[in-house]
């Protein structure tokens, strides 16, 4: 019986920072979510798959969080946003270069906006046969009052979605490590 | 780089049959989700994975659809659980001859209880690593009061779960035949 689809099994990956501050660091549940589907889904099976990065920035988060910096000139929002792009194009290449490290193919691109409504229309664009997405798996009292990305792409999204909760071992001693 | 987990993936796929009276069938909502399983992630890998098919049969629910049945001695009642034995087993037999077709091993097997509850503490005495379940894709309303089995077990289930919506298309024009 043949079971190839004419094409690969395309698989978004939505993808973002640690939130510790300095050098952008995936976040642990993006690397687990990553790690996760090359070890369980693609496996050696690398031609038949494709892995699509999504990462989502949240236009001003960086200034928000870059207390202390004083903003002069229009100059000054420049750089800022500069910066942002730079870390945003720094944690894609982290995926890019690991997805090459195991021979997958793959795309990546940065979008702004609210992740959860980006993941969705993202998704309803690129029609992916799959979409995974970490979890840093918030207790029942954050979730109530927060709701996640994950719950709601689960909800809202067209296609079969995956959360890959971090293991509790993996939970940052630090939540700003996160 | 190394690719692949010295085990198979196991991939439990919770199945159930179609609530058409007469000849067991499999539900839609499980052909699609097995089918989708076969051909997004499976494809021709099939000696990395492993499917684990469990079937949850509801105590007593042929009984209840059975009204023109008159139950007048012990007797009865055996022959009703032996129709219901028997009527899960053609069910597994679809799955584990559709698996078998494809070249996949599988595993199949089958519980009583309640489907939600049962198919978390399958996962959690197998240990998959990842469940997939069928979604009918109840409306917003009926989800409200019923719930469905796949948001139950996303939230409760220890491994990651897929949940597969039956395509709009799918829909059969009597709710019966689901």
């Amino acid at each position: 019986m043949e079971l190839q689809s004419p094409e690969a099994t395309r698989i978004m990956v939505a993808v973002n920072e640690s939130s510790m501050k300095g050098y952008p660091h995936p976040s642990i549940s993006s690397r687990t979510a990553f790690e996760w589907t090359v070890s369980k889904l693609v496996r050696s099976n690398v031609a038949e798959f494709r892995l699509l990065f999504l990462h989502v920035q949240v236009p001003d988060e960086d200034a928000f969080e870059d207390m202390d910096s004083i903003y002069a000139s229009p100059e000054d929002f420049r750089h800022m946003k500069e910066r942002e792009r730079i870390r945003g194009l720094h944690l894609l290449e982290y995926f890019v270069g690991r997805s090459h490290q195991y021979g997958i193919p793959c795309e990546a691109w940065i979008k702004k906006g609210d992740p959860k409504e980006i993941i969705c229309s993202e998704v309803k664009r690129v029609q992916p046969d799959l979409l995974v997405v970490g979890s840093r798996g918030l207790g029942p009292f954050q979730r109530v009052f927060v709701g996640t990305v994950s719950e709601f792409c689960a909800k809202h999204v067209e296609c079969p979605v995956i959360t890959i909760k971090r293991k509790p071992d993996e939970t940052p001693a630090d939540p700003v490590d996160d």
